[in-house]
């Protein structure tokens, strides 16, 4: 089966925008075992969008296109693909129906814009989409199923598993159904996990494949295999993976390590504060991105400048001017203001230098102290990370998390990020 | 002149990898005046890559091929090139030599493997590499020229600058420079501004690009012209444009809206406190993104339990119970606390219901009350916002980083997500 793929946009091309939907798609595609031959990608130029849904449609059993569905003068899917198939452009009821829904819920009247979104080649078949105004749509060329998706990635994501994987199933039968399963982890990296991997498991069995891919701030490992004849053999690896790589195993799945921290808390009846310097709020961010953090979390503090860090969390002034804001005892200080504060019972303290100022000679930027725990049994530790600002945010909030997963669940300490100089 | 990408290589093709050497190659050529017509994506097999190269070569001007420079027998640009062209592969002096030179400095010695990457059509011209092993080539076919680049990105980059691009100036003299100026705006949607430009604009000059792209929680609209003849009529309109959408535009070019805030309370010496609840500190983590922000920001309160509402901003609990925590009197004495707490001289308060739990028919998930300003003139509004946890989250953030920059430059107050019923 020839799988194809033609991505459209001018932001695609002029090197504005990095294209992740293709690699979504292809992804989404080996999930049902099927391989992509080709993908071109154009611009917004209509007849070369004409020729080349001619071009990739022959010899072809699947195209998928991609953007071009919005609103805008520049999206110019429906009326290529109408004149590549021959067909007028008919406003199409199902897309109209849904427009209007879409923007009665958004208390927006229809304009000449959103209505040419109903514009659509006539005869297609229009696939829902609950995300965004642009339904997509499908239509055969040349012998070749042709299916429009929406450039917007959140849309595609919510597509492809309500309403076009399954379509394609449907309307292929005997793919093979493969079994996927992803394996979240923090604190280690890609090629460490590799080596980690070749060395504990030098038996890995060749009909289960593994893939690792970087999602800041986790690293992905997902582990692949044709479901018909391989589903014990998976599972059994699966474990094994799972038992070796414990410690780093954040999260499974659909799951996040936001989620893996709210959970832990909520089953053991803690509710945990926050004291923030050089995260600004991202570690609390990140908690309450999960529904129902409010079960675990009350308050958090950012105390950006060293007289909040005294008038919120009652750290000594002297101290700071002494030991200066990143320093162990100022965030043993931090955490133990925010636990007194809230009333919580699990607190953790965070202050460092994001850059790409406030650095020096002994606490160069990329240096910051963490304190976590509970009122009697509060612990500190020095990390280092030389990212740019807002990596080193993201990742310094994930290891917040990350150090109370590991406290919980009584892991050693983490080992990443470690000080010039230590040999931990 | 036609310019066209060929990116090789199976990672690109099963979706393990995004491809970012398309867009800093489209990117570089921008820079040229030069667009990108069409860009190819093919893994490593053979025929494929041969057909390739013969279908984008005629007809065009230049063709960039990208990736299989490499010494493993999955990299293939030599031989199909040597293949499209009817060339043999001969053993290339110059890139013998830049082996032996790299290996050398690395104490490392020539097996098949590396030698392989000497092995280049008969004829065609070297291109240096200083970061790898493999250098890149050159050639004619089907009247168009060829460059063939190496996958690894920091190649890549390395090589543009020192060589691709000054080799492409030389090769295609009068070149244009390009002039592009972006926008970036919140508050109105792609469709209402598409509506604005065609109604405001109806006599806008061919001579200048617009294009639109959604980026949450921004809308970046993009001015482009030929720097030669057109930079009077780019700025001219740019300027129309501004003043147009004088309201909306947060930032441009590499400016952000947290940028922008910051600047604008750094100019008038005012310190900014938050009060968050249901965006749990990713308003205070917007504002902290920005280098320096410490100048305007010294602390901010996460007060997601009405038990901290009261205690940490003194929201009395009666009102709470009365009113509930989504409300307008309560969001206001969040904003009073604040700034009573912090010291501030400009607060911002947020309360609403995130969902997917917690709304009820009167106030529904998505419904959020925010209050802002300095002392003795607070504002509050309400706003209405149906869109999935995270994505509410991340508007409302800056929903309030907007409220703020609107009220410091005396701009009427935001017209988006009106509740239901507003007439506003």
């Amino acid at each position: 089966m020839i799988v194809r793929l033609l991505m459209t946009g001018n932001e695609l091309m002029n090197g504005r925008v990095v294209d992740s939907n293709s690699a979504r798609l292809a992804q989404a595609l080996a999930g049902l075992g099927l391989a992509v031959e080709a993908r071109s990608t154009v611009g917004d130029a209509l007849p070369l969008l004409v020729s080349e849904l001619q071009r990739l449609s022959q010899g072809a059993d699947l195209l998928i296109v991609n953007g071009g569905l919005g609103p805008t003068v520049d999206d110019r899917t429906a009326q290529a693909l109408a004149q590549a198939a021959g067909l007028p452009l008919a406003e199409h009821p199902d897309a109209l129906g849904h427009l209007q829904q879409w923007l009665a819920a958004r208390r927006l009247s229809l304009n000449a814009a959103n209505r040419k979104q109903a514009l659509l080649p006539a005869g297609c078949d229009v696939i829902p989409n609950q995300q965004g105004s642009a339904v997509g749509f499908g239509l055969h060329l040349n012998g070749c199923r042709l299916l429009c998706t929406p450039g917007v990635p959140s849309e595609l994501e919510a597509m492809l598993k309500a309403t076009i994987l399954p379509l394609i199933r449907r309307e292929f039968p005997g793919l093979d159904d493969w079994q996927e399963s992803v394996l979240h982890l923090f604190g280690i990296g890609e090629s460490s996990l590799q080596q980690r991997i070749s060395d504990h498991f030098p038996d890995w069995p060749a009909a289960l494949e593994l893939g690792f891919r970087a999602s800041l701030p986790t690293l992905e490992l997902k582990l692949r295999s044709q479901d018909r004849d391989q589903r014990v053999l998976h599972d059994t690896w699966l474990c094994r993976l799972r038992h070796d790589l414990a410690e780093w195993v954040v999260a499974e799945g659909d799951d996040s390590l936001s989620h893996r921290v709210v959970s832990l808390l909520n089953e053991r009846s803690l509710r945990l504060s926050t004291a923030e310097s050089c995260t600004g709020g991202m570690l609390a961010a990140l908690i309450t991105e999960t529904p129902g953090a409010s079960a675990v979390f009350d308050a958090g503090f950012i105390t950006y400048s060293n007289r909040m860090k005294t008038e919120l969390l009652g750290v000594n002034a002297d101290l700071l001017e002494q030991q200066g804001a990143v320093s162990e005892a100022v965030v043993l200080k931090m955490a133990e203001g925010a636990l007194r504060r809230s009333g919580a019972d699990y607190a953790i303290a965070v202050s460092g230098i994001a850059g790409p100022e406030g650095g020096s000679t002994e606490k160069p930027v990329g240096t910051v102290w963490l304190a976590w725990g509970q009122r009697d049994r509060l612990r500190a530790r020095c990390f280092y990370l030389a990212q740019p600002r807002k990596t080193f945010q993201t990742l310094i909030a994930a290891l917040g998390l990350d150090l109370i997963r590991r406290d919980i669940l009584g892991l050693p300490e983490a080992r990443c990020f470690p000080v010039p100089g230590d040999t931990a």
